[in-house]
């Protein structure tokens, strides 16, 4: 009988055009095939899967990068495949529809939990699962972007297969009304699939557009670790 | 305020790279950007959006070719970004796992209806809503494809989130359950965003897989419209 | 073992007083006893089961019509007991209250499909399953209509076991969020029970009753099939 293991270890180089020894430990998930080409650029290494669904790039020092296009199901399909290669970490560079202050467009956002609104996940656990990062994974990247001077926020994402809702004022109450602190398309899915799968992951993203309605609380500014 | 024609407006150049006056009155969407590629060659026109999330093309016939990449929410993405320029007509050449016998594969399969099994169209109508193709669209293609000597299947697309459930007997099962004569990850909410958004839309899949699990009753076979 | 087919056998004759025999290939199904008293004065053929749950005759072309009463459990009797004969194709002249405008009254409407509404077709089939009426049935349906000169609306009928409901706002919302055409009692499961026993059918109501609440977006009239 085929296993689920089977099929990964089949599609993952299919999709992919990297052979599976070649992922590394860690792994860079993003929806841009342009960031797996600056990758390529700035480590000298090569980019596989042009003119397939997904392109990766692993470096010298074992990361790689994988651009798995855009929406929930294609995160689904990422993170089953990645069993193939059982990496030791996950990490969704991602980008979200920033929800509270204009003034947080392009900080970093580490969501410490998303909201299962894509439907996606539905099929891996019942909805009241929660969609969480792991938690050492989560500490590591908040400490490193600190140790770097960075800071960023901290709250729940929202996830959705919705792209065009900008005008649906009911939509944006809804929005308001759980605390989002952004709204993306991925990440529940990443994390419900990647705890199916045992896979550590985690997500941070930048925040990209201007909230129409700025919500009431403001996110929390973390600034150590 | 922003409204929905006013984003769509925005977006359609913006995903594909095309200004939305190229867009013709016919639209045809896949999954794979080498089928506009070749759109291209065949009719030697122009292709746009390379290195974007979609790309298009459109011939001097005023057919348009859009390759708006794979998943329920791209699906939906693309339904909602046409009404920009609210083309007469829109048929998707997708492809999807054949569900019943083994000599099926490479048929053309017709869809008369699809099982919204993606959630993403819950996003636009309450699960009742029977996602349906536009009869006179429908009944078009088939026509169409018998007077090329072609034959058709006709039947239950399932559309999906999952991408890897080959290994998973339930779901299979069920898949047995609701006769659906194929699964594949677009249809329904092609079928369902068109409805909302008043867009004629039609289906047309190719058979690729096998059937794990042949099923009892064989699908209609149709060789005149 | 009594087997399915046994019992329609048994049945069909004492619903219906008329021999298995005597049903043609093609049959109508109404929810009026006066419709085939019209009918075998039409034909001047025999009227049968008179006093008895259904009235059933058939004319010398084969055709044949039956009165199975109100509701969708009796509509998915008689598609249970029509397998006793296996008819060719089943056509229900149904009565449905229209939806949409009071223009509307009188016209034909042909179901493209029907929501499920009413719980009987769930014994069937996953409620999942679209409730349609076979392609080349519709079809044929749509262009004898055409050629007589009359025309006809096409959308999704509503099938409910409620009768009284026009006091219900909060139902009559729900109507029209699900975009139906029209609602009536029995469509949906003759639908999904044809679908079932294999029997191709069609639908074909006359709107009957004032909407209390006209819907924003116009059926869509059809001239030519």
């Amino acid at each position: 009988m085929t296993t689920k293991l089977d099929i990964a270890k089949g599609w993952l180089p299919r999709y992919t055009g990297m052979p599976i020894d070649d992922f590394g430990d860690y792994v860079l998930l993003t929806n841009f095939a342009f960031y797996v080409q600056k990758f390529g650029e700035q480590f000298g290494c090569e980019v596989h899967g042009v003119g397939r669904p997904m392109q990766a790039a692993t470096n010298s020092d074992g990361v790689s990068i994988v651009n798995f296009g855009i929406g929930s199901p294609n995160a689904a399909i990422i993170m089953d495949l990645l069993t193939a290669r059982a990496p030791k970490g996950v990490l969704f560079l991602g980008k979200c529809g920033g929800l509270k202050h204009t003034t947080e467009i392009g900080h970093f956002i580490l969501p410490i939990a998303a909201i299962r609104g894509e439907g996606t996940s539905d099929d891996y656990f019942p909805p009241e699962v929660p969609a969480l990062p792991s938690f050492k994974l989560h500490k590591f990247v908040s400490e490193r972007i600190v140790q770097r001077g960075l800071d960023y926020r901290t709250g729940v994402i929202y996830t959705t297969n919705r792209r065009v809702w900008e005008h649906d004022e009911d939509f944006k109450q809804r929005l308001h009304d759980v605390t989002a602190i952004g709204i993306d398309m991925e990440t529940a899915t990443i994390f419900i699939v990647g705890h199916k799968n045992e896979i550590s992951r985690g997500g941070s993203c930048s925040s990209r557009t201007c909230p129409s309605r700025p919500m009431a609380s403001k996110p929390k500014r973390v600034t150590h670790g």
